[in-house]
């Protein structure tokens, strides 16, 4: 899922992140094992711990590779130049859209938000990066007077935080309204009330 | 944290389900343990099982337990004669407040979404009260007009995941965007724009 390996050595390393990807959505990080991921890549435990130190180096591993990827894919959809509400709209979309094509991603995420963490570490590091672009994004469209004054963060919670339950609970729901966040009516949907919400919160004057 | 207990053994068993409470909140179920809950509480593990017979199912009373108090409010909070919009303002509303002042809640519920279960198992089955009770509301306010359509579960992740985003990650955010979600000052912004955002999601014509 990374950037394309050369060498024998990043292959493998590329294997043992996807490996470690799936099991840390599947399970929290306090039951996930490093076995469990070498037996997935089919190597020994041993070969997981010449590549990362050990559980929190993996894990730091797999979060950072996802944050670099989700942000990839959020600068190529970042037109400098466009309207700042547009900016907001690509922003948001590029998540929704990563989030539903990697469904590891929201699981992730969730977790990361149950676990409490001290302010400096890691999660909050590696995350800072997407804090940081969606503040940035909403914080000039405010100082230009293209979008209404609000907490970033708030406004992170309502517009971000939609994106991670749609992608990560469709079929959690009870049978008969479970959804597959991947079929485009949904998406679509889904996306349409999304954009609806940013614009509502986010022009002003429209109280 | 439930209702006042009167006998001694009732007492004990509420000791335990706020002892556990905390630590199913602090720590993934899988990691949580028996042995902690009991020396929180000052008794043996034998103790507790004299009350629940395991951990499964001492983790779905409570969520039982966190689900009825939840619901308890929404039902005093839900006027059957108000119009639908303020029916489901007061819905929000209710669910809002009730996870700033128990922070436990919103935590248990990331973990419950973050852990993929059968469709059929407690989960599901304990929230499912939750979910009918939106459904209700919004499906009644569609029925007569008064809403405009949307998917009841969609609209659920645009209103419901930011409170429990709000109230749960306030202080995950890295130092500088930090805040104390129980700040009334804080409390009453965000709560401004869920209602910004639910109106124009819900009122027919706003597009």
């Amino acid at each position: 899922m990374g950037a394309v390996p050369v060498s024998r050595g990043e292959q493998t390393r590329e294997r043992i992140l996807d490996a470690a990807e799936t099991i840390f959505a599947e399970q929290d990080y306090s039951a996930a094992r490093l076995e469990d991921v070498a037996q997935a890549v089919g190597i020994r435990r041993a070969s997981i711990v010449y590549y990362f130190s050990g559980k929190q180096e993996l894990y730091d591993a797999v979060e950072q590779r996802v944050f670099d990827a989700m942000m990839a894919r959020t600068r190529q959809a970042l037109d400098p130049d466009a309207p700042a509400i547009d900016r907001v709209l690509s922003l948001i979309d590029s998540w929704l859209d990563f989030m539903v094509e990697r469904p590891t991603v929201p699981r992730l995420l969730l977790r990361d938000s149950a676990n409490t963490y001290p302010n400096a570490s890691a999660p909050v590091r590696i995350s800072a990066i997407a804090l940081q672009a969606w503040e940035e994004v909403v914080r000039a469209g405010q100082a230009s007077g293209e979008l209404a004054p609000a907490n970033p963060m708030h406004l992170l919670h309502l517009l971000g935080a939609s994106p991670i339950y749609y992608a990560a609970t469709g079929q959690l729901l009870g049978e008969e309204r479970s959804y597959d966040p991947a079929a485009p009516e949904q998406l679509e949907a889904f996306r349409g009330l999304l954009h609806k919400s940013a614009r509502a919160l986010l022009l002003p004057h429209t109280d």
